[in-house]
């Protein structure tokens, strides 16, 4: 029943989520004990408008 | 004050959401006793490609 | 350490944007004595077809 | 799939969580068509010292 | 209808969280122009053994 | 700057979440190619009373 959220800087494809549930899934079945069926993976794509550290926006502190 | 929050597959329209949050606040009213007034409901839409199940995203677990 | 996540109405731009985030981190910093590292604020903006008050969605509730 | 989170002051007993995770799951199933068993309901309990509305603790505004 | 979260180490007291709320409410006013009984602040506290920076436990990083 | 999020029953110790902790950590640092200081995970534990599946509370469902 665990479930995971990640959220990370929009742009990263369907490849590397998929990566991403695979590697996580097993680490949950291994490490807490549960069914593979029972977890879930769910991805949050933040643009870098949207996300601040330090007071700074990702926007202007990272320009691509 | 409830908020609910739910999460599922974009693609739902506007009338099945309005439905959705009628009988959720009817629920909330009924069941927890706070006033209509009080009640939140947030939507979260989900893509296929942001959401994984049993390891699997299901973009690829369950094509359109 | 701390983390400010702001779920308002999507269509504030940038300079919003930067000024709640400036704001907060300050406000953290001075409040709960983190450091101005520490701080992350993460925005969501949310359609009014996904945000309902009393039961009703907030593009019917609030046309624009 | 859908995941619903419902918010509300601590406090509520299990009879009532219960009565709100069987008419949730009947609602999505009725109004999204999903499965019974895809449904996930998650009850966040949160103290009146946690929560402000208006600027106000609502320890203070709705003391018992 | 702001949503403010704050995720914050736990121990800070009602004073803490009241001032917070005060501020975050009238910041959210000033620069988004919402009304004062929309605005909503809610505070999660977490505990040192449920966060993890730079894949080291706060309880470990951070000992009292 | 990722940001995991683990929910999951209660009960797991202060081991179980350093290993998640740090296995994710690194798993996010090879896949998503970002420092190790700028990942953050942080635990929800859940308890069985406030997570239903196909509309049943796991405290029925899964009793100890």
């Amino acid at each position: 029943m665990p479930t995971v959220r990640v959220e990370m800087f929009e742009g990263r494809d369907r490849e590397v989520k998929q990566k991403l549930a695979t590697e996580i899934t097993q680490l949950m079945i291994k490490t807490v004990g549960c069914t593979q069926d029972s977890v879930q993976v769910v991805f949050t794509d933040i643009s870098k408008e949207n996300w601040a550290m330090g007071g700074e926006l990702a926007v202007t502190k990272f320009p691509d």
